[in-house]
């Protein structure tokens, strides 16, 4: 079981408010573009699949109430999908949602209005499904890399809150459950902004999945006490080569594994890999701001002014990466050749 | 430069509190020894060598307004001495320094009433300074390791404010400063208690030595950057072996500096090891309670109820350990041969 971090239906797209997890369970209710919009832009929702399955629903709700003749509804169209474009501009999956629903509805445009509504609410279910059909590939992929009864660990959320439902390294578990090999999770909180602790230990919880939350410092010792038998997480973005950025944390721990003999996999769909760049070494890491450090609880807790440094991703060499779990199956080393392969098939 | 946590004049104990830190300076006074006990309960004062010398002083302030016969001033010593000793139970050092006083007190009974009130201070001073002394020669040791202008990682508080003011591995920062070979240091926040963040940051700005705060997530990807060139920290307990014991994390960080080719100190005073443990294998780890990790900072990070391990220590093998900075100099490997001279040496 896994829990969808969004629902539409009776013409509302519910969206879990993420800002409030742990804490608090509360649904938001966007019934306008508008109102979708501003939810991706105060992070109700999160994560890149779950805000294009998002915006895909909130073109259809941006021209859901419009009577008129056809070309206006086109023209309107036309404006719903640029404010939603805008909302938060570097999401990739966002511009490209709304690019397909806004395709969908052009390419049947001699139909009449109301069809042309249906055509757009009709995609935008298309996207969700989907990213559910994708996910849940990558999780049966990664199950069978694992053992009954066996513990894992992981790190930030890559989880069903951050897609439609079900995850991506969070599939691999939510599969395992599913097929009756229990198996048990070790989360890491997250420095600094608890992605961890917030969200990956409220998602396993809901899911009744054992999860135990340790801060990172822990994860060596844990790991030498024989605790921890593989490690799963996800992919911000994987180079042709490889090498793989995710969340800050990433590489220490695929070097712990490494020390203490155990395999370290990135779950990912395949549209993570960016065959443009060669190596880890040209992408680009951001740089956040102190504060998420020194005051990341509401409470100030380091001196003020105190210089930080507080990168938001790091890169792990492929030679650390023992498989990719992707839709399209399990990746194998040499990397070299099972990349290729994947981008052969991604081309087509 | 470094900054003393307590200072002694005109029959007042000030402890700088701990608690407070950073958010503010405070200084509190003691005047009796029941004070003192208050003020190592509560943790206003903290680390081992610090609590000893301050139980030092509060020993000395249990009977300097004593009037009247010297029998009845040793009845009290004794009275004071064990309320001091109960302060808290575990701290080894505690019991040592008032057992050291009381026993100078004790070796000169024949003497008047005001010669032993004066007898028990000269003591507590003696205490504070051989600290400072010990502090002083570890940081001489140390210094000598590293070349001008050198980036170093810490972890945890290790520094003066553990001590009478010099700290150990923080000692060998602040040695470098005043032998003009210039150093940067990045403190690692330190989670779960953030004695990092807290402590070692704010006592580094006091001493205008550079200091970047970081989560322990990003070590490995400063590592990789050539940001760091060596990593010193302090010890818990040191097993016969040069096992090592030390703050959650330590084992992490001392496995990332290998994978790194960077060295991995341990500054530590030789009364650390502990040559009754033949190995790391033999040093209980304490697990803490699961709210430091989920409600850290006053406020609910975590979901109500999950499971978590916080372990407070962790055991560094002594493979991964490129030297032992102590007092009576620098110990390099092997140490089934330089461990066995200090044993000898401590014997003595």
């Amino acid at each position: 079981m896994a829990f969808p971090p969004l629902d539409f239906s009776k013409d509302r797209l519910k969206l879990l408010d993420q800002r409030k997890l742990p804490g608090a369970v509360e649904w938001l209710e966007c019934r306008t573009a508008e109102e979708v919009v501003q939810a991706i832009r105060q992070m109700v929702v999160r994560g890149a699949p779950a805000i294009g399955v998002a915006a895909g629903y909130g073109l259809y709700l941006g021209i859901q109430n419009f009577e008129g003749r056809r070309e206006d509804l086109l023209k309107l169209l036309e404006e719903k999908a640029a404010l939603l474009k805008e909302a938060r501009p570097t999401a990739v999956n966002l511009a490209w949602a709304v690019e397909r629903v806004k395709k969908r509805v052009l390419s049947e445009k001699s139909r009449s209005a109301d069809e042309l509504k249906i055509a757009a609410l009709q995609e935008a279910e298309k996207i969700r499904e989907e990213d559910d059909r994708l996910c849940r590939a990558i999780g049966k992929h990664g199950a069978r890399l694992f053992k009954a009864g066996e513990t894992a660990l992981t790190h930030c959320n890559a989880g069903g809150l951050a897609t439609s439902g079900y995850g991506t390294a969070l599939a691999v578990f939510y599969t395992l459950q599913e097929e009756g090999k229990a198996v048990s999770v070790y989360a890491t909180e997250t420095r600094p902004l608890l992605q961890g602790a917030r969200l990956t230990a409220w998602e396993l919880t809901q899911s009744r999945i054992p999860v135990t939350l340790v801060c990172e410092s822990s994860v060596a010792s844990l790991m030498r006490a024989g605790k921890i038998k593989r490690v799963v997480v996800g992919a911000d973005r994987i180079a042709a080569n490889g090498d793989t950025a995710n969340k800050i944390g990433t590489y220490g721990i695929a070097l712990l594994a490494k020390a203490h003999q155990i395999p370290f996999y990135i779950a990912a769909p395949s549209s993570t890999f960016d065959f443009s760049i060669s190596s880890g070494k040209k992408i680009p890491i951001e740089n956040r701001s102190s504060e998420e450090i020194t005051e990341g609880f509401g409470k100030r807790t380091a001196p003020a002014g105190i210089r930080t440094e507080n990168p938001a991703f790091d890169v792990t060499p492929h030679k650390l990466i023992a498989a990719f779990i992707t839709e399209k199956g399990v990746l194998n080393p040499p990397y070299s050749k099972s990349l290729k392969v994947l981008r052969l098939s991604n081309d087509s």
